[in-house]
């Protein structure tokens, strides 16, 4: 039996109407979203559509010269179906700008993250300057395991599918029509070329889910979750390890307590 | 009597005692710190260098067109005093990429947050590539009425006077020996040429923080600040909404509730 609950259209409908309340909340004339054409995203436009209606919806594609075409073109058909409004805008030219101006040696998260960070800069200029809130796009999954830039995709205003693993997220999308060649192909963050999530998070999600919701909402001991899924304890501990190392990343700055 | 409290070495002490706790606990090598030549970042700068010594601390200056050569020597002098290393990083490459960019026409506060947003990806590049912490430059003052970027110079690993009115950082930088004419100049985020924070803030640091002080720590009510600061009921409500806004600068997006 599955840890990772069923979601349905009632789930859809609860989420709709957090995305309401906080545009409604905040004086905000709508969301803008960051659209990549993979699963994630265009479940939370599909949302965003039916929460405030097409016209209060902007979607913005950052393509950089390593993403695949495919991807520019599934968001492109998604935002047409949707009949939302979108810019795309090329982030190299602010990446680029980096290579001249440090003279200190770099790694290469150091500068993977710079693509999340540009495109946290791009969707907050649109969001100043139209009243809009940005609409994160990270999954209970990966904010949990942390597979995520901290200010670069980490940094938006709301994250309406935070509370879905990614299986649950897939049965979602299924259910808001969206289209199958997006949710069939394989995640990925879109930092380098060929890179995936599962190749890099070097676990499936589906096992992945399981693993979280046993471990964090359900607080089950390593011994337990290796018996109940059958896999080894050292992955397990890995994960847990994971989820520790990543709680600092959605938090707020720490302050000094004086007293 | 004064509702903001004096501090004196005793405070010094703890916040140090806070930044090596955290740069211990995160298994990072120091911190990077953002030198604007301003009162805050210079007394940031001090505190870390006692914390952690002046190995561990790098200072990162980044200059605009637009930033008064003056604030540039200030940080320079800073530097050289606390015998730490530095680098000099124009941000107007960056921001300037977004010029061509975007298709939408904009607003005057989308293009001035592109400064400190930039600011953050430089730090956390550098942070990244050399294992450091990001030290941010905020005080309680600052931090309460929102006068911040979010994901800008909001956007940092800590906060170390985080926990200290402008009144207060200006007694610590006393005590610490900051550099008379840092702490006596009119205090600037540097967005736009001939800013002040006074200014924009629209009113005086040490009612501001008389004020926060009386409302936020001790729940006094608009009616008995205004009679004990002898000042307009409009201007404490003011205040009192430009807290109730800066709210959700500092926390966490919001992720719906399922059940």
């Amino acid at each position: 039996m599955s840890c990772v609950e069923e979601v349905g259209p009632g789930t859809a409908e609860k989420i709709q109407d957090f995305i309401s309340e906080k545009v409604s909340e905040s004086g905000s004339d709508g969301v803008v979203i960051g659209l990549s054409g993979g699963i994630d995203s265009s479940t939370v436009a599909c949302l965003a559509v039916n929460a405030l209606g097409p016209e209060r919806v902007l979607g913005i594609l950052m393509p950089s010269a390593t993403t695949p075409p495919e991807d520019t073109e599934h968001a492109s058909l998604l935002a047409e179906k949707l009949g939302i409004e979108t810019e795309t805008i090329e982030i190299d030219p602010i990446t680029d700008a980096f290579n001249d101006l440090c003279g200190h040696q770099t790694t290469g998260m150091a500068a993977a993250n710079l693509k999340p960070r540009a495109r946290m800069m791009v969707l907050y200029y649109h969001a100043n300057s139209l009243n809009l809130l940005v609409a994160g796009t990270g999954n209970r999954t990966e904010l949990l395991v942390g597979y995520f830039t901290k200010y670069g995709d980490g940094g938006v205003d709301m994250l309406p599918i935070g509370c879905l693993y990614k299986k649950q997220v897939r049965m979602l999308a299924e259910g808001l029509g969206v289209p199958p060649e997006i949710i069939d192909k394989a995640p990925t963050a879109g930092l380098w070329p060929g890179q995936t999530d599962e190749g890099e998070l070097g676990i499936e999600y589906d096992v992945l889910d399981e693993i979280l919701c046993l471990l964090v909402d359900h607080g089950y001991s390593t011994d337990e979750i290796t018996s109940r899924l059958g896999i080894d304890a050292g992955e397990v501990e890995r994960i847990g390890r994971m989820v520790e190392a990543a709680r600092h990343k959605l938090m707020p700055p720490e302050i000094p307590k004086l007293r």
